[in-house]
């Protein structure tokens, strides 16, 4: 039987990290943290090392700033966090988004034990002015709805309380 | 009985118009596709065409940039698509948004068969730095409440997914 | 027995201040409304002289651009709109939020009539360039955890209407 998949949804600080972490906590240990953010900046390194210090023991981070579908062959229940800085990432680097995400399918299909996947919601706002901007809030757009068909779960978040959509 | 109205709200690519799509075409067809968007640019006139294509047999296309009411007098299911670029054209040509609302509501208050209505919803992000942004985002969500007082069914579309707001 | 505590959030022009209005004259009157709006401009002045009309008999205006905690005081049910202008007030003035959020938590907890608190939803859009934009949305996403936990009731607006998140 394939591992359950659930896909965590919401804007910036409505808790979407602290809420998929309790999830993956709530499955046997030991669990995979797969990060994808890239520390460019101070900034980022402090941010990265307040998650790890967040996260008790039990946890093995996996870092995937690219390539998620290699991250997601480990057998242990797995939290990706997040696909928004990896779509980022994926962008930045001009690497094929379609190919990326045909690959992370076929991971997820053939994952064993359970998934959560967080990604940020950013197109509710008034359309940028910016033309990468648009084409980021397309793609992340187009990537939540092809992970939404093949997920479990799915979850807003509002003020740190999932709200389910699925 | 007047016929049964929808409005289809949510972001950029959250799958409004395919869920709003699948919504008439349970109906009996023909269906009426009323279109708001014009074609501004060649951007504009691909992403009208995709649209178009994607759209199966049975659908006839009605452009109404600005008189929503008067394409509403179909007898057929209609779809709008979508209220944002509608607002976004009255908005431009310096058309008087409050009457032409009214109208939009008598239209609607006479229609015998489905509606649904699709919208974008623009309001959750940080305030806009351009006052025209800012006024934009204000008359979509005063509308957005007008018509959502009579609608039958309000759905928040995440992920491609409907979520029932009423 | 302690007051009913319910956190109202949503976008702009999502019906936020009517719904909540709407919540609190449906206990005994006299009703606090508690404004945290500043005057800064006439702009300004025109929208809370606006919001001041609409409002029937029965309410009693306690002004609170900064000090929360003291207006919360009232015995009486109390509607507080909004955290978002609050917390505006305190950073443009360099006020210690996390202080200033301890004593609004005080506050809420000895209330023993209805209290409602309004807030805007600001981050979910794609990441401003303004630092302190994002400074602003990370700050009240994390106001807003915080109330959402110490909340009877959390409801989320779109188009006028209420989605129970809590």
């Amino acid at each position: 039987m394939a591992g359950v998949m659930t896909l965590v949804l919401g804007g910036a600080r409505s808790g979407k990290s602290r809420h998929a972490e309790a999830l993956i906590e709530a499955e046997a240990a030991p669990w995979a943290y797969i990060a994808t953010a890239q520390a460019w900046d101070e900034e980022m390194r402090v941010r990265i090392s307040e998650h790890r210090v967040r996260r008790c023991e039990g946890w093995q981070t996996i870092d995937a700033p690219l390539d998620l579908a290699a991250a997601l062959a480990t057998p242990h229940p797995a939290l990706v966090d997040c696909l928004t800085l990896w779509l980022t990432n994926l962008m930045l680097g001009e690497h094929d988004i379609a190919a990326a995400t045909v690959a992370l399918e076929s991971a997820l299909a053939d994952r064993m034990a359970p998934t959560v996947l967080v990604g940020n919601e950013v197109g509710l706002g008034i359309v940028p002015d910016n033309a990468l901007a648009r084409r980021f809030r397309d793609e992340a757009g187009r990537l939540h709805q092809r992970l939404a068909v093949r997920a479990d779960n799915v979850l807003f978040m509002v003020a740190g309380l999932p709200m389910r959509v699925k």
